[in-house]
């Protein structure tokens, strides 16, 4: 037979890197759920994404009537996991006639009811339509004794629905044992609830309401991270489940203030740095485990810069500086590849890309057309190379240097030359503004205070204020971009704006049922899909489970 | 949780016969065969079934080029097997980025090329839509390296349409290694070939063309036995699996010509002794083996008596008449029941079934909806009488008795006493007619010839010539009458009729494009199905595998 052979476009990763990386897989902890609770799912005008959830007449699925062709029921988990189905299933006659026929089952597994009561089709999304979340198994031989059957794909769900689609007129199916079996590298114990008593948090001055709201907001985030933590930091455990430098940072942040992970973040810094994108050594912005550790298709100049500050976060909360060591040159040399891009005039060029997803020419930000990237791009550049000075101050290395036109130009005199020349082009005197089209965006603003491109409190205030409050400003499409918005209302002394868009943003989504929070999320437009189809992302994803860390940093423990 | 409860309908089964045949249960041989040939399925107006197969320009599986979504190709295995089938598949990248999304694949499983080539939808049969031999897999991380792919259900198949669903645009699909695993309890190796030597070949001056086709016909016959010889006798592979009297017999004496099977037969006559469809004794139609062997939900009269032939045949091919003895009193008992339907005139009065599939008052000698069935049942209850006299003589016990309207009548009596009541009935002093309405069939004449109505050689011949060569006889729709006919022919001396039948009837299958034999076969009506769709039927049928014993049995071999 011919062989099956395969060459990788990319460079041969680091043996020595990779091993670090395989040393810390984590063994998943798995935990079994019975899922009982038959729900009828109704339309809901006032609800954000239109269903509700209500009990069955017949609430437990042991109890319905036997379920033959056409006849399907949904199955609430009540909570939201990554992991493994699997049932019990007799074939049991109508009449005298024993079962006779095959049965054939779909599953589709709902991370939101939409999931459930929505068809799939038409599918308009341009993502790979193989990532919908539904499988139909055949049961060859039913019979009276239940037979057990074992999805072997992991989902991301809490509901399930079951739908008949073929048995005999002879005999129905009586499904029994429900099992959820839930996978994760994170302890199924959620931290401690937010308390609400130190002097921080009652000088926010909360209602109850709020208090309430913020703790469903807290342990759903908790949810969120939990089920990307496999064996890497997934971005979300329905879809594409990679590992992501930008999507890391955040998870990464989340679980230094809940779970305390250490092993996990360093296994995805080995990862990275053992796989780059080429051969000068440029980070990929994913990474694939299967069948064994292999880069990904494409490298974001954004989260090949944030990289250094996650290598900064997991020293500075981990104390461990061998790490730091190892891996600084490897995040110091994204600066030099970035920096080619920078002109004369200190302003770094965002280049039009090639393709929407992929290739080298990637600047994320957020998922969002409209955005005029360039401001934001260079405050990222800003905020990352004073991570990068930070990190070698902490490991006690002599400051760093970039190479800007062929030129080694200390970082943290580049950082000056960066904000100057955005300053000067950007700022009006109130905000930030990006692009020949003077856009307003939240990004912009965001970034320039983060990156400490503001020159004051004040100054920081009134420029988020302005994006924040301005019609028609570009705002976020994406819990990513919200997580900055917040991180500089908080930097800026706004946390009371910063709550208020918290219980505003991942408030909705609770409100809108979720049980774990949304890839792409505008609770104005919430059918909004950056990929043509609402159901084509995760309703569990990794950049959106920041609420638990900016609560805990805001003093709300 | 509420355990899931099942009361069987039908009586306990007993457990000291179900112990003998479960001691019989044969282990199956496993064959693993590669298959690779890719073919094209075109239209050919000129075949019955209205397509042919042809090699492929890329003939060879593992060559083909990447398959991504809406891409599919036909395997085809070169011959027929009851089988399960795995294949590896790796996911290569198009351009730079690797394999980023599952891969949802559908397979399809053709025992002829219409299952293939044609849609099941919409699907009109009224039997269970489950049955169609279709399954989509969903492999949810693809990468470079092949992963092997196990389809658990056993289908029947010579093709296999491997049609992907769903990739993404970043890569495609390579296959390899693609085998199908052949399950039998009969010989991997055929018996041997037909010679056409002997004296009795030689007075039927075959053809060269003849011959090569009788071979062709005799290989599907012992293929369509072999895939059929699992741990019971089964219908058929693709569709019903259970083990039925009526196919169970013509199996037995095809395997006694061919395979020389035993214990399989011994099995299957202790499983239905085991499990009566009711408290008074009466056999049930059908039999499951899982999860135990269990009653099936139907008994046909027919099939009932014919079980004492059944009987007879394993005896005097074994010589075991220890398991004649023991299974004598239930094959008597079922001309007691059947009995009762037997009126003063010593007519049977087959009833107007309440449902057309199932119930007790099932009579089937075909399957067909304009037969009028009474004369060919009274011809089988004399039959199977003669039947019972010859097993009580083998088993030198005395003369069986019947109870009839109260009293036990010796069985060669009542047989005449129903001889001579059908003659009187049916006879028209050529051939034999059914019903009110005196219906001319190949059914009643064929057996009423095999039951010894007919007084001579001269008037059989006669018989059977003029139900078969009048227009507008009631024919056969299943090679199960076909085979009783050629059957007739054979006993009524009629040998070169048996040949050019078997040409015509099973040669059209071959020509059709079978590699084995088709549950339901009417070569001037090719679409024709009893159960609605065409799609529905076992095309590798138990009852249809006889043209090996009629073959030899007229010498050829």
């Amino acid at each position: 037979m011919s062989p099956v052979t395969f060459t990788s476009a990319f460079p041969e990763p680091d043996a020595r890197l990779l091993a670090v990386a395989e040393s810390l897989k984590p063994e998943l902890t798995r935990t079994r759920l019975p899922l009982r609770n038959v729900v009828e799912v109704e339309r809901d005008e006032s609800s954000l994404l239109g269903w509700k959830a209500v009990p069955a007449a017949i609430p437990v699925v042991e109890d319905l009537p036997l379920l033959d062709s056409g006849k399907s029921c949904v199955l609430d988990l009540g909570e939201h996991v990554a992991g493994y189905l699997q049932f019990d299933v007799a074939g049991l006659p109508f009449e005298k006639e024993p079962a006779d026929a095959p049965a054939r089952i779909k599953l589709t597994f709902g991370e939101v009811l939409n999931d459930i009561a929505e068809p799939f089709e038409p599918y308009n999304g341009f993502l790979a339509k193989s990532w919908l979340p539904e499988e139909t198994v055949v049961l060859q031989r039913p019979h009276y004794k239940p037979v057990t059957m074992r999805i072997t794909n992991r989902y991301a769900f809490r509901f399930v629905k079951i739908e008949v689609i073929a048995t005999s007129i002879r005999y129905g199916l009586q499904f029994s044992n429900v099992i959820a079996t839930a996978v994760s590298s994170a302890p199924r114990q959620n931290p401690p609830e937010l308390t609400f008593s130190g002097p921080e948090a009652t000088s926010l001055k909360l209602s109850s309401e709020d208090k309430a709201m913020l703790l469903k907001i807290d342990a759903a985030a908790h949810t969120t991270l939990r089920n990307c933590m496999q064996t890497t930091y997934e971005d979300g455990p329905r879809r594409d489940q990679r590992l992501w430098i930008g999507d890391l940072r955040l998870q990464a942040l989340a679980s230094y203030a809940t779970f305390g992970d250490r092993d996990l973040v360093k296994r995805c810094l080995y990862l990275f740095a053992a796989m780059p994108f080429n051969d000068e050594g440029l980070l990929c912005a994913c990474a694939y485990e299967e069948p064994e550790p292999h880069t990904g298709g494409n490298s974001i100049v954004d989260y090949a810069l944030l990289y250094t500050n996650c290598l900064l976060d997991y020293v500075n909360f981990t104390g461990d500086k061998a790490t730091g060591d190892e891996l600084f040159d490897i995040a110091r040399k994204q600066f030099d590849l970035a920096a080619r891009r920078i002109g004369d005039d200190m302003l770094y060029v965002v280049p039009v890309p090639k393709s929407l997803l992929g290739g080298e020419e990637w600047h994320f930000v957020d998922w969002q057309e409209s955005l005029e990237k360039s401001t934001a791009i260079q405050c990222i550049f800003i905020f990352c190379l004073r991570a990068l000075v930070d990190l070698a101050k902490v490991l006690g290395k002599p400051e760093p240097t970039v190479i800007v036109a062929g030129k080694p130009v200390p970082a943290a005199k580049l950082a000056d030359q960066l904000r100057r020349a955005i300053r000067s082009a950007a700022f009006d005197g109130v905000k930030f503004l990006s692009g020949p089209d003077k856009q307003l965006s939240w990004a912009s603003n965001a970034w320039a205070v983060l990156a400490g491109v503001t020159d004051s409190q004040d100054e920081a205030q009134k420029a988020l204020l302005a994006a924040y409050e301005t019609e028609g400003a570009v705002g976020g499409n994406t819990p990513y971009l919200h997580h900055y918005l917040c991180e500089a209302f908080i930097k800026a002394g706004l946390r009371e704006k910063a709550v208020e868009h918290i219980l505003h943003y991942w408030g909705s989504m609770i409100k809108a049922g979720g049980s774990s929070f949304f890839e792409c999320w505008v609770p104005s437009q919430p059918r909004f899909s950056p990929y043509g189809a609402f159901a084509s992302q995760s309703f569990c994803h990794a950049w959106s489970c920041t609420p638990s860390l900016l609560l805990r940093s805001m003093g709300l423990a």
